[in-house]
């Protein structure tokens, strides 16, 4: 019956800016990390190096120990790595709790095109995460996390390639388990936010176009590579291209929030 | 003629992994920043904190000094933001060089479908930037620089909206300049590659489809604001839009490298 669960407001995850728009909600934070297809993992190299390092790597959160666990429920972050690179090396040399790191994904839904500059903005969804990393040693964990990343990438495609992966497939792929100590995200959605001001100045309201432009991830019609030898593209592709498509769009233009122009609804 | 200016190889820059991908090419890491909606900036909150933040921030590698620089000449990053938030304190009480940061962008063109999960892929086009930050305090400098991020966000505005900023517009924006150390870039394109262990295996290859879903942002039609006055989407609006969906599915498409089945050719 609608418990909800929310990660703990500390000063690090806390918004101070626009803080109607932020969520703690786990259903919120972890829908958006596991709908984008990039995370940007930052980690901090060691004592010698000045700056944080930032990686661009494929993730997704879920629960080895509760499969069932649902997108509102205590999840871990699995990251998709190969063996030798330096965060894994960084990992799997930490000690005690693991490598402290940072999870973020962004995704724009739109172009807010308001009467001033300063109040432009961007229809958007993002998220951040905090927590420890350590490698994945078990291998069945490993195995799992494996088909759960793949599939984030196209739904059912690991079922449908050659699987398992052989010993050195998997001794060259590493994951990475972050065990989450708090996150936080921010959605904006809705149309143009302008000052009265401006809002009451006709001179600036009879010349400057106010709107918003709906922004979204398109896929394209999967192109066959030279060497494929299956005849014609399989439905679960094209069906996650379809409804991806549905779903992206469908997002960018309700989020506007406001009616869209006749000829191009759907 | 064309002499190619290149970031310095660090260790901290340096990519160990798919070295054929990797780019220290200032025209193409300034490149794929630019063209990138939303940047993710890491930092280090302080002492206390064992965690790196990321922010998704606004941002253009732009040159004041030298407005006419190319984008494979030296240029500053300039990132905007909000007066109080941490990462304009921090940066405001910087000392020496300002505040060390890494800036990261990171677009997806494509998702590759091989016949292992290894081989799995996205085409993509990554970068990012290591430097130091501090406020900019020049007025000047800071009113240019919030020209060339909002032209950013679409070509034009700028001059299309109610300019200049107020004082307190003026007074609540914040603009980092990241003086760039080093940087790095990654590009894959083309098509799927396996291993001969698999495509000489008939009982894999007739079974697992292999193929490229391209990938590229689309901006929908432009929707009005309740308030908007101003009658007709303006065709500063338009070309913009029409052009960047256009540039955006040329760069995913021709990114696959192998012919795309007819009936999709545009």
């Amino acid at each position: 019956m609608g418990k909800t669960l929310v990660y703990p407001k500390k000063e690090s995850n806390t918004a101070n800016r626009y803080k109607h728009r932020a969520t703690y909600d786990l259903a919120a934070i972890h829908s958006i990390i596991n709908s984008s297809q990039v995370l940007h993992v930052s980690f901090n190299p060691g004592p010698s190096d000045p700056f944080p390092a930032i990686l661009p790597m494929i993730g997704q959160m879920a629960s080895f120990d509760y499969p069932s666990a649902g997108i509102g429920e205590p999840l871990d972050c699995y990251l998709h790595g190969y063996v030798s690179s330096r965060i894994m090396n960084l990992a799997r040399a930490s000690e005690g709790d693991g490598l402290p790191i940072c999870v973020a994904a962004s995704r724009v839904d739109g172009l807010i095109l308001s009467l001033t500059p300063n109040s432009h903005s961007y229809n958007y969804r993002s998220a951040i995460l905090h927590g420890y990393a350590k490698l994945v040693t078990d291998e069945a964990e490993k195995l799992w996390a494996m088909e759960v990343i793949t599939n984030s990438v196209l739904a059912d495609r690991w079922k449908h390639s050659r699987i398992p992966p052989d010993k050195a497939e998997m001794s060259s792929t590493v994951i990475l388990k972050v065990k989450v100590v708090d996150g936080s995200g921010k959605i904006r959605d809705g149309g143009v936010s302008d000052e009265r001001k401006d809002t009451e100045n006709a001179e600036v309201t009879d010349r400057v176009w106010t709107g918003v432009v709906p922004v979204w991830e398109t896929f394209g019609q999967p192109v066959p590579s030279s060497s494929n030898k299956v005849e014609g593209v399989p439905e679960y592709v094209t069906s996650y291209v379809a409804s991806m498509n549905a779903q992206n769009r469908d997002y960018a233009e309700s989020a506007v929030g406001i009616p869209l122009p006749k000829e191009e609804k759907h």
